[in-house]
């Protein structure tokens, strides 16, 4: 095994020690690079600390930028890894301080980084949790047609009785235009209810009212579709651990049941 | 087949590869007369291009009214399509421009169009996503009694609640009247939570927390039917592709059993 | 059948033509008179139609007054009604306008009429939805120790961080006192989120962040209590429509049954 | 049994009217005390009442230290006591009127009594609710690692968002840093909606949009999550108290089963 297998090892795996360690330290350089960019939008703290902070972000960045480099070095086919999804990411986080010094506010686009807490998700599916994360998405996977519906009618819903309510309060009270009304019907319907606008006319109050019923009664349709297909994916999983026949090993039998399904061997 | 026969497979079905076209081309018209309508509601945007958007505006009021009169054309009973839901909605989505040229201010009626998305339903209901949706639909159908009992005790709850605080707070703090200050309860049992109207005594504050905690936790019980509704029509779909054994007449086997778990007759 | 039973029949009962007209009448007698105390509270229309108000006030006042009678007379036990949930509702709704010619301010009492609503629940309980209605309430019943158990924690967790709040936020930007505090706790907790008080210091916004995440989190028991609950009360109807054994009568065996549980019949 | 065993079986256990007499006087004084620290947290009552509470204070403090004293003498190894969680927070709760003459401010400390209601579990789990809050736990615990899932997914969502959120308002409109930002996105997400901040570009507010539709979808996880946790819990109590067929061994009998239902054998 030559060094280059030998990092592939430690970088895109997480069976070995080092790899292990390798997964840990770039998380917790993902994460102190967020939250340096978090203290550098304070202004307060930037004003104070400008120069520390911009230090820490150059180590961050050449640190990523080394992680960036030995990737591509390590992997038999660069190019699929520099067009991947992570790849992407990790191009995008790594290139703002250096563009800042050609192109002045670029610095703005450290922000991406907070996307590299993603690829968080990668290297603990890698470890832990693959189980349980793996019934979550399944059951959501399985529901999504489900859920495209409502999304679908909760967004025509949302346009109907937005424009409704922009022709009844009329320009009054913050509805100042149809997206507007939208924007506040969203707002309404979901529960979430900032009051930066709010119906004033009585009609339009009541019209308020029913919204927010509905969205009150709908709010079960999601939870519904997921809650089955959660306890569908249960049972699916404890079908799994009942015997199996002796004669076709075939499994999944009922509780009750006295025959294989498949053979028709007494079980 | 004549040629009205062929206009009313294009128009009304859509089996045939003109008649997916037609709708296909009828959700886009729509879709972009729903945004024009939005864009003309912003009045900066009105501002700068009200003559493009008013052309704009005459395209899709003259290519609805084509369609409008197609329909009238090609269908045997015209009279059923013109008072049918839908052919109110595309007369009263059509007509406005015209109109705005007798009655000023009738523009504003321009934005019945956005009823017209309702269509989309329709058209998509013929494609795809029935079953998905009739199965929601089903469960929805079916709890709707138990809803409405759900609806009709938040109603009464919230106008004893809202009379209540009305009482208590006493014209203070936007609780002015009883019809207010049951839309204010409304606003607090659902969750949304304006703060347009926010009680100032500490009594009314109390029964606030009481109406909070009342909300939080009565959400649940449409959460509940639905669920339990949704989770019965899962299994009596499932259960309706089982087939009973010829020798035990058991059932519930397996989708894929070949022999009776019972009996081991082969099935 | 002499007078006093007939009346009693009309009023008390709803088996015959005669007393279901009175349930209706009633209920819209009902329905106007808390629309007419909303009309009252509303200062505009009051100033405007006072008289006409008052007038249809005394109209409502006279029938409620002639009905609280009639049911004292007809029933065996006037005592019992008088004393009833029910009559002591009908009793306090009805005495308000004559008390305002001795007290005045006593007006705003007729505000109490609102919980004449419900008896709406008992006349329809009468008629229609009692299959309906009863599901969902033995539900609740069964669900009650869990609910306690829910709500209990949910109370000492916003005094604990209610206080919290208020030791970190000290006296600023709205959290002047514990009770204040609690109150926000609540107000957040319940993702009501009126913004009436909201936290400034960097501390408490963490923390505010942390209750709501709480918040959004624990809103899934309650939900899965009465989910449970309903869906164990739908499978307990369900299984009533089973066979029943032809030695004993006993009914409710399991689907897949062959021998009585209680006698050891042969089914 | 000498006094300081007799001492530990009425303090520590509830087993004896004596131990439940003193659970319940603890309970009350508990409650009492930390209503007296909401009132001096009034300030208008604290300027009118200040003696009075503050005796009161110190007859509670005595009170307090005196059970605290009494806890250490009669177990038999106090420094588990004095380091366990309850020894900690009965330690703190009692201390800081002593401390308020040899630091000033150091009264403010008086808030963390709340901390002591966390004792009324303890003494309610020793009497009843024990079986009820028990289940409620135990589905609780089992979901744990889904939940953890489910959190951790919510606050990269957060940042993301949030940092996403701060590119576009750009320093406008309370989006003044990117933890603010967050704060928002997180007030959003969870459906509080505070309306202290709120987005005011167009393209800020399309994205709010998404994510209030977000939030209102994705609170059916942790719905979904609970409630198959709650009926498995069900479930499994449910089966715990069955018996098996001495003949047939067969499992899962109605709870007044008198004959096997698979064999007819007596059980």
């Amino acid at each position: 095994m030559n060094w280059k297998d030998k990092l592939h090892e430690i970088i895109y795996e997480a069976d070995t020690p080092a790899g292990k360690a390798f997964d840990v330290a770039l998380i917790v350089l993902i994460l102190f690079s967020v939250i340096l960019v978090m203290l550098e939008s304070v202004s307060s703290i930037d004003l104070k600390y400008h120069d520390q902070l911009l230090f820490l972000e150059w180590v961050v960045t050449v640190l990523f930028s080394i992680e960036y480099i030995l990737r591509i070095i390590c992997i038999e086919r660069p190019k699929k890894y520099i067009l991947s999804f992570y790849g992407v990411i990790d191009f995008l986080s790594t290139i703002p301080l250096y563009l800042s010094y050609i192109f002045s506010g670029s610095q703005v686009f450290l922000a991406l980084r907070a996307l590299r807490l993603l690829r968080v998700f990668r290297i603990l599916k890698l470890v832990q949790f693959i189980g349980e994360s793996s019934i979550l998405l399944n059951a959501l996977k399985k529901s999504r047609a489900k859920i495209a519906v409502f999304i679908y009618a909760v967004i025509i819903l949302s346009i109907i009785l937005g424009t409704l309510m922009y022709l009844i309060e009329g320009n009054e009270s913050g509805f100042t235009s149809i997206p507007r009304s939208i924007y506040w019907t969203i707002v309404t319907l979901t529960t979430v209810g900032y009051g930066d606008i709010a119906p004033q006319t009585p009609l339009g109050q009541f019209i308020a009212t029913i919204i927010m019923i509905l969205g009150y009664g709908i709010i079960a349709v999601p939870t519904g579709i997921v809650t089955v297909a959660f306890s569908k994916e249960k049972k699916d999983s404890i079908h799994l651990n009942t015997q199996s026949c002796k004669n076709c090993s075939m499994e999944g039998h009922r509780d009750d049941a006295l025959f294989c399904y498949h053979c028709g061997h007494k079980l």
